[in-house]
């Protein structure tokens, strides 16, 4: 499995319209186990996203997808730079849902 | 929601060891909607734990269940440290399984 853990930094007051954005482009996208969009409370101008996907491929395929395109053009604006990120290699866990999954 | 990202330093050699005892220990723990644990691709002695509760206080209370205090004591004396801790406000996302699913 491919992982990863990011901070984005956002325009102003635009936090609740980037998470919007974000969490609308995620649903079925291929080999997406797990994205879960948070506010980082000590920050409020700032977000992490943690991903697992069943393999980088997957994860690079999705950047490709019409919706995930649609969510960069739509965000890019309200992003105002990126902070910590880390590369991970989930092995287990809870909370790992296939696409199809309601959850 | 309540969310936690953090890297453990662990034993040399042990780095398995531990990811399993953490993985045993996580099903069935109320609340928890994502718990998962990945190696650093980077550090061969590092993991990073990803997690998110329905609520701080149900992070607060796992930390009491007879399956987590056992693994806390097993794990205990392979972690050789910690690394960074975020605490984060997850909004949503893909993969916050309430815990009596099967993903």
């Amino acid at each position: 499995m491919y992982g990863l853990i990011g901070k984005m930094r956002v325009v102003p007051g635009q936090r609740d319209a980037l998470i919007s954005i974000l969490i609308e482009g995620v649903s079925g996208m291929p080999g997406c186990l797990s994205y879960i969009v948070a506010q980082d409370p000590t920050d409020p101008d700032a977000i992490w996203v943690t991903e697992v996907w069943d393999s980088q491929e997957s994860h690079q395929a999705s950047l490709s997808l019409p919706s995930v395109q649609q969510a960069i053009s739509r965000g890019k604006p309200l992003i105002a730079g990126f902070g910590e990120r880390f590369e991970t290699k989930p092995i287990g866990g809870h909370g790992l849902a296939a696409p199809g999954n309601a959850a």
